[in-house]
């Protein structure tokens, strides 16, 4: 763990610990399947950066009675909803080491599950009594279906452009972010202004959020070993570090790079040469580029805001996503 | 088409022409694939029952802006929602003689377009800015699922109980049209005994059309031929005419009924020995005897109405359940 990681964790012990147990507390389901099947992914290790964002922006704009952390279970079972129904689509069988939930209790309880955690996400969403964050819940969720067709239309398709990459991992990841703290912004009753810098920061953190996770593919520590890692290759999913590299590629190059999207199966050796052609060719400098430029963004929203405790929080998260791991 | 339909038809010509209308303009999908696999479910020969009726009873209470019409979507898309995840999770092929959704675009297109829907659904509901309707909506989502789960945990169980039969057929068509028309009185602006009396209006005309329904597995013409019929049985579903007959069956009789739940197949032959076992033990009269005792308690609520052409609209929808068919 870095020493950053550290910094952030011991600042937000307290949080982590309520926002577990709201989490577990707000379930509440009569069936123990439902029980089951949800605590095996909230149990699968996330950060509960989503419900963290919301208690921490709230606060930033003067929450003081832990509204924003009463409803950040919001985001978590509308995050945990969409991994659910995406491990799905994706034929995914496992998720951080773990089997995913519809290889344990078959594709009909993860679709069932997922909509139950959505419904529950909104529940507890109208309890906040403000159509404002109901608009918010319902358009993320609009937004991430129409995002994940799109990626599943676009799957396997070696030409798929910057435009429509930004496009996917909006829906993907950005749109989810950018409401979690938008809502802890509606939640404190700020004012337009405080609103509309806090959907910034967390539209430009869910920007790069996203860019680093698909770095990550081609850079992390199990790179080397060749696996988990190209999983997106398998998968047939473009992401930036490869859009680059493919536009920058002479042609020889750029042979051997389509190949090994299209095959979709390679060899640890093909893997090594794959990844040394994204950096040849500036895809992972690129991407890294990227996200520092997002993270750049998220900082100076909050230039609005008087320093404070979450506000040092949030520019030590925004650090933190750049450095992750690679 | 019996007479009785015929009359409800050209009551409703006019409102089921506009319903048509704002289900597909309300759609507005970025992707032609949602469109396709939306439209493909609506054009499936739906009766917009609940649309109608959330239509029906808000004209009830007094709205003459067409505003339960305007927000008669909301209950569609639900609707559709839940068949494309329902269609998944059953596995079933085809459905009102047409293939469904995921055999011809996949599970993940069937899944995540569901998923729009829902969402879209959501949307058109926050745009009527009343956190109660909402609450309704969210409440209807969560319990569908719940009670879709439980239905596919008891799946093949032949000691099914009465009451647990309750509970699925309740989430599986009860709390939706108890919700369509609730929703119509709170658009409406109706006081809470109106609402109250909707609701009860709903709960008791959902309960009597999934009786109903399932009733329509073993009595309707192409119970004859054994084709589409017996559906629920080879599902692994038991339904109120075979609780009924299993209660009150001798036991040679019990071993045969049992043997074809479990067997899940049987000879067209073995189907009408099961049907006139049904018969012998009352399971087909006790189900009519329930399907017209909720009837009865539907029409009952409208006691509070003075008369008017929605009230007899929605005396003969009442009406017209029982008569479906068979």
């Amino acid at each position: 763990m870095s020493s950053l990681q550290k910094k952030i964790l011991s600042m937000v012990a307290d949080d982590l610990s309520d926002i577990e147990k709201i989490i577990y507390k707000n379930l509440d389901p009569y069936l123990d399947i439902v029980k089951q099947t949800a605590e095996h992914i909230f149990l699968s290790g996330g950060k509960r950066l989503r419900p963290l964002l919301v208690t921490l922006c709230a606060r930033l704009c003067g929450d003081d009675k832990g509204l924003g952390k009463r409803f950040s279970a919001i985001f978590e079972y509308l995050h945990t909803a969409t991994l659910l129904h995406d491990d799905l689509v994706d034929g995914a069988t496992q998720r951080r080491g773990r089997d995913v939930a519809n290889t344990i209790w078959g594709n009909s309880t993860a679709v069932l599950v997922g909509d139950f955690l959505l419904a529950k996400s909104l529940e507890i969403a109208a309890e906040a009594e403000d159509i404002e964050i109901i608009k918010v819940v319902a358009h993320i969720t609009r937004e991430m279906a129409e995002g994940e067709i799109f990626q599943l239309l676009k799957r396997g398709d070696k030409n798929l452009s910057l435009d429509e990459y930004m496009m996917i991992i909006k829906g993907k990841t950005g749109v989810l972010i950018e409401g979690s703290c938008r809502t802890g912004a509606l939640i404190a009753k700020a004012d337009r202004k405080q609103e509309k810098a806090l959907t910034e920061y967390g539209f430009n953190m869910g920007m790069a959020f996203q860019m680093a996770d698909d770095l990550l593919d081609y850079t992390s520590d199990t790179a080397s070993i060749g696996k988990e890692t190209g999983a997106d290759l398998r998968e047939g999913k473009l992401t930036l570090p490869v859009i680059i590299a493919r536009k920058n590629a002479k042609e020889s190059d750029l042979l051997f790079i389509d190949k090994i999207i299209e095959k979709r199966e390679f060899s640890l050796k093909e893997f090594e040469k794959f990844v040394s052609l994204l950096e040849k060719y500036q895809g992972i400098e690129y991407t890294k580029k990227c996200i520092l430029n997002h993270i750049d963004k998220a900082k100076k929203t909050l230039d609005l805001f008087g320093n404070s405790r979450p506000k040092e929080t949030l520019m030590l998260i925004a650090d933190y996503v750049f450095e992750r791991k690679y």
